[in-house]
């Protein structure tokens, strides 16, 4: 997608540098983080500057080439065995991450050359899977359809065009005329900060709105369905994605509103057999009792926003169970959340 | 209740002097805001220095008081029905500040001391109600209860004790062991920020967590009962509270959790026949699209924690309908939220 009228893609790999879009620096600053090693990689994985579960993935297998790059000569294999554990501990719920490291791995153990190859075959990959998404996923968008989604699940969470953004991008491009609800997402404020950013400069109109007013949009009839992305499918439907994303679908589900996941095939984690098998991450809880943003100078500044001395637990993910899920929007079509089109469609 | 020792309430009038703890200041700082006529006391009721549905009422009537005797004299009617006219458009949803306006309005037409006698006589009802509150509330809480609350009702939405956290103060008076999920409550954190800073001060153990992570902590069966406040009750028992209360009850119902309103008869409003009939205030975007709060040196700041460029819709409440609601909690026992039982206790 542009910026400032140039192309960019999120992450992408040069020699032995990973180059990312510094996304916890936006909407405030547009700044590129290079990664000059696997290590580098890592942090910027946990800290989150390349967040989402497309470009999560992407950055991992990356991350895996670099090790091999690192870890030529004695050793090599030790080193990027190593290195699987790190960046394999980065963020626990992606699918895509394991997905990545599991097939630069694999390749590594033919060569470095390989491995190189195969990163960025996985790069390459995820720009046309959302594309793919995004084609199949429009045909079920109403042609003045009221959007609401969670968290950030556009290009800037993949590698390019992204997953439920995708589709309301190219649902855009077919002519639609659309309106986004852009749930804020606390604690990081992904929808806020990134969706947000997105969709104002595509130039679509959107709202901003506190997690909590979800329901009242619902309840007055103004959202015509959810379009969410997802960090892990299990075999039998159930999705773990943003933290939110369950009270949405109880939501959607309350006032018959259809609930969409777009995801590509390597967020799918069939040896899950439910949403009980999928790892939640929990992070920090200064994420909840502090936010940061710019102040009246555009100066970043981090500030308390919530009494001191009381303290937080800070889920990151939750698992909407299948059932609460209309349809799941893939590169090779849109498939009902049950154990039987899954498995087909993943083996296919 | 008591602030570093000293007892507190949260407003109370002296002369025609208007003092109120200023709730946009907490939980960083402890600060008395002096209203010194019924327009200093307007403005304090639409900037949130005063707030919840207890507190508001008690406010209006005040402001009503402090109209009467600005206005002794020439004009008197006139000055009292304009001064009226402004209170009651401060904030549009609370029943309690319609009921505070119409009883002192109409002390105020016998004589200037009636109208002070009759903000005070609320003021000390509100304490007495909010007291018989929590001790008829406390009855349905269990030993070990883990008790999930929005926004605050507290004794901060009060003049003492509250209407939710009444019922919490109670059943910890009462001996039991209670855990409290404070949901943050954006966009204004009155969760995080007040309702926190309660428990914090009456050792209560509790934990904030984004409003996102109410479905997965009643998914994980860790919340046994929710108890919230209430800012106007229809003649059905449709509850406006504070936005994302009704995402709150949504949820409950989905997993069968006990969902309490507590509130006194002033919240009630039977003239509403429905929830379709309380208007909903719609506040300022900036709430949303910035967040305050204090810096690593204590300095107060307001920073934006959004994309620039984009907008937000705020409403400040929402309507949930009676049947999500388990009971109400009032002054004079629990009832359901219906309108046989509804009509009955208001005409007692």
């Amino acid at each position: 997608m542009k910026v400032n009228g140039k192309h960019y893609l999120t992450i992408w790999m040069e020699g032995s540098t990973v180059y990312m879009i510094d996304q916890t620096l936006l909407p405030f600053e547009f700044r590129i983080f290079e990664a000059k090693n696997y290590r580098d990689t890592c942090k910027a994985i946990s800290a989150m500057i390349v967040r989402g579960a497309g470009a999560i993935g992407v950055a991992a297998g990356f991350a895996m080439a670099q090790a091999c790059m690192e870890g030529q000569g004695g050793g090599y294999l030790d080193y990027i065995q190593n290195a699987r554990k790190e960046i394999e501990a980065t963020r626990p719920t992606a699918r895509n991450l394991f997905y990545a490291t599991e097939r630069v791995f694999n390749a590594a153990l033919k060569s470095v050359e390989s491995a190189i190859r195969e990163a960025i075959a996985i790069a390459e990959e995820n720009i046309q899977d959302a594309l793919a998404i995004g084609k199949y996923g429009q045909a079920i968008i109403p042609g003045k359809a009221r959007i609401a989604t969670q968290c950030n699940a556009g290009w800037l969470g993949f590698v390019d065009h992204g997953s439920a953004l995708s589709v309301v991008y190219a649902a855009r491009d077919a002519g639609k005329v659309l309106f986004v609800y852009v749930n804020e997402t606390r604690p990081r404020s992904q929808g806020a900060r990134l969706t947000a950013w997105e969709l104002h400069h595509e130039n679509i109109p959107h709202t901003i709105i506190a997690d909590n007013a979800c329901a009242y949009f619902a309840a007055s009839e103004k959202i015509d369905l959810f379009v969410v992305g997802a960090d892990r499918i299990a075999r039998n439907g159930d999705t773990a994605n943003k933290i939110g994303t369950l009270d949405k679908a109880i939501i959607a589900k309350e006032f018959g509103i259809p609930f969409y996941v777009a995801a590509p095939l390597s967020t799918f984690d069939v040896k899950c057999q439910t949403g009980k098998d999928i790892p939640i991450e929990e992070r920090d809880e200064d994420e909840v009792l502090f936010q940061s943003g710019t102040d009246a100078e555009g100066v970043y500044r981090n500030i308390r926003v919530s009494n001191p001395g009381s303290h937080a637990l800070n889920p990151a993910f939750d698992v909407t169970p299948a059932g609460y899920i209309t349809g799941i929007i893939t590169e090779k079509g849109i498939i009902k959340p049950i154990e039987e089109e899954i498995v087909k469609i993943c083996n296919a």
